[in-house]
């Protein structure tokens, strides 16, 4: 049973019988001028258009697309800061951005670049006071999650898009975990650089996008053979980015049925959960991403935790940040609303999605309820 | 009838077959610690043994999966340069090197390197003296191609290694047309960095690798959660790799049997172009890829050869270069051979591949022959 869905999720059949055509068949070079390459050409204008629906962007001209939310990240960070150096050298991020987000930062560190941490409150919310206080004339780029995957908080974009703009430049959003979940509207939300995942919404891995308000320079990372305007060479990965284009148009249809549902199925477990001794919920209670159940339980270890479900129970969950949960560090994120290294360690992150059900619910809370037992008398032993 | 594997290559059916459980079954991210995730590290792992078996590496662990060819080259040759300037700021290429070679090479013109081009004799073959003169201790990085995309010259990689190194520092090898073609030993060839792509092996887009040699110290070009050595960050695009890695295993198996077909083709092929009038063959009459034909024609525009066989035959070529082919500017290869700007606009490329056979033929070469002829009327009137 796979309640994982923050650290992959598995590409929807529909996607796939969508996209699958440019494998084998539609798999021209979209730069080929003739009638095979013209289709694939179509396929990725297609889905241009509709990554561009779902993030209501001006134009289908604002949709870059990469090859991973990784990828957007640092071109949206350091592409932007280092073709903007004359408009400041100062970058700004909260403390509880993703790893993709944090080391590009400390990449322009070590070119010269001032970067300065914003903190959260213990819900995982950006102190929006600090924020003002520390986005200044010469911050070329703030970079701020739209909803944090480890906690499941969603920040208040709105709100934190007018201070940037008051005081700095451009505002980055990584949209990875919110993107294809909850409404993200670069126009109203006033956002000048958004990334969006194509496997966070049931797409492909392989590719990604990241939107570009128009009039935002950006320096390309890849230069090359001068695809998607210049701004990431290479041969359009058309199967990924027809998948991704199907996968956002299906997420925009679904979102306003999947996201009850799936909060639905969240506030049941927890209810349930927290009646286990000794367990809290980490991140806030409401302002969540819709699913995101994100946990800790104290006198145990999060590893052992999502072993022990594993193999005893097959239920899939992780611990920590989701991609570099092999480092066994404490997760950067739960330090940053303040837990201490111990509480940050024994943490749980469950995220159902479209193949989960209610009906699942009393095996995997009866299962988590065995493991934490286990495991705490092994501890007390 | 598709002529045009230079452009881009069908994946195999039975690697669509392997590959495909990775999209919707065994989805899971190589760093997940449970047993979805492990499955997924086990699939990442079988397909870095046979990428390392294709060109005989000393061990899995210097091949590094990138998301494409231009992210491998780029990676190959500024990655190394900037981690290692300290033995020197100068790279070398030659002449007719792909444009994601020679794109990171001015990138770091720009930087300060020197930047060195090496010119080709009239078949396309590295100029060896003049390499031996420009390639001094402190070149950094020498990037050569295996073999040519537009005019299919495989280069005398040996003689070129045996002079990099005993002149300069690092030769990288870009073997993106010449992997699972023709037989690539990075041991055996002396070769320090080496792209290969997986859609040249008809294996899916999405998926690169850069093989490096124990001992030498890239720096990444994209920070993030560390995968793949830390020199690739975000998480492993299981399919394509997979998918990549299966298509390497077939291409190994087949090169003996399918080299030969090709190189039968091409040779019909070439016979019969080579009557039409005023029909010239480009790069060099032996020692080129098996299957590649490239050819130009006097007073006609390869352009127009192109449109008309798609449109009237149902045949794709292409022409120049095949990954900037929208530019309409002259090959930087065929220029570098010696042709003139009005010579190198003639030029038409076919690379019969998998599915293509000798039966084709008199149907191709007689809608080329056609093609050109009524051509050079409309260009006469």
């Amino acid at each position: 049973m796979y309640l994982d869905h923050t650290s992959a999720v598995p590409v929807d059949e529909r996607v796939v019988g969508f996209a699958s055509r440019y494998l084998i068949h539609d798999f021209g070079n979209p730069s080929s001028l003739h009638s095979v390459g013209l289709e694939a050409k179509r396929g990725l204008e297609d889905a241009r258009g509709k990554v561009k629906e779902l993030i209501n962007a001006e134009s289908p001209a604002t949709i870059i697309f990469t090859g991973s939310a990784t990828e957007s990240n640092n071109l949206a960070i350091r592409g932007t800061a280092l073709r903007n150096k004359k408009a400041g050298t100062k970058v700004v991020s909260s403390a509880i951005e993703h790893i993709s987000v944090l080391n590009p930062m400390k990449e322009l560190q070590k070119r010269g670049y001032t970067y300065d941490v914003v903190p959260v409150s213990a819900e995982g919310f950006v102190d929006i006071d600090v924020l003002a206080e520390t986005v200044t004339r010469d911050t070329v780029v703030t970079s701020i999650n739209y909803a944090n995957d480890e906690i499941g908080t969603i920040e208040r974009i709105r709100e934190i898009s007018r201070i940037v703009h008051e005081n700095g430049q451009y505002l980055h959003v990584n949209a990875t975990a919110a993107a294809g979940r909850i409404p993200v509207d670069v126009q109203k939300d006033g956002i000048d650089l958004l990334t969006l995942s194509s496997n966070d919404m049931y797409g492909p891995r392989g590719a990604a996008a990241l939107y570009v308000r128009e009039g935002v320079k950006v320096q390309t990372l890849l230069p090359g053979g001068g695809q998607e305007r210049g701004l990431r060479s290479g041969t359009e990965n058309i199967f990924a980015i027809a998948g991704m284009g199907e996968a956002a148009a299906i997420a925009g249809q679904e979102m306003a049925s999947e996201g009850p549902r799936l909060r639905k199925i969240a506030d049941a477990y927890l209810r349930e959960i927290l009646t286990i001794e000794d367990a809290h919920l980490t991140g806030p209670p409401a302002g969540r991403l819709p699913g995101h159940l994100s946990f800790r339980f104290d006198r145990i270890e999060g590893e052992s935790i999502l072993l022990n479900l594993d193999t005893a129970f097959g239920i899939q969950v992780t611990t920590g940040s989701a991609c570099s949960s092999r480092t066994l560090e404490p997760s950067h994120v739960l330090l940053a609303i303040g837990l201490k290294h111990e509480e940050a360690h024994g943490s749980m992150i469950m995220m159902p999605g479209r193949s989960n059900t209610l009906e699942e619910i009393p095996y995997v809370v009866d299962a988590v309820r065995k493991t934490v037992e286990r495991l705490r008398l092994i501890t007390a032993m």
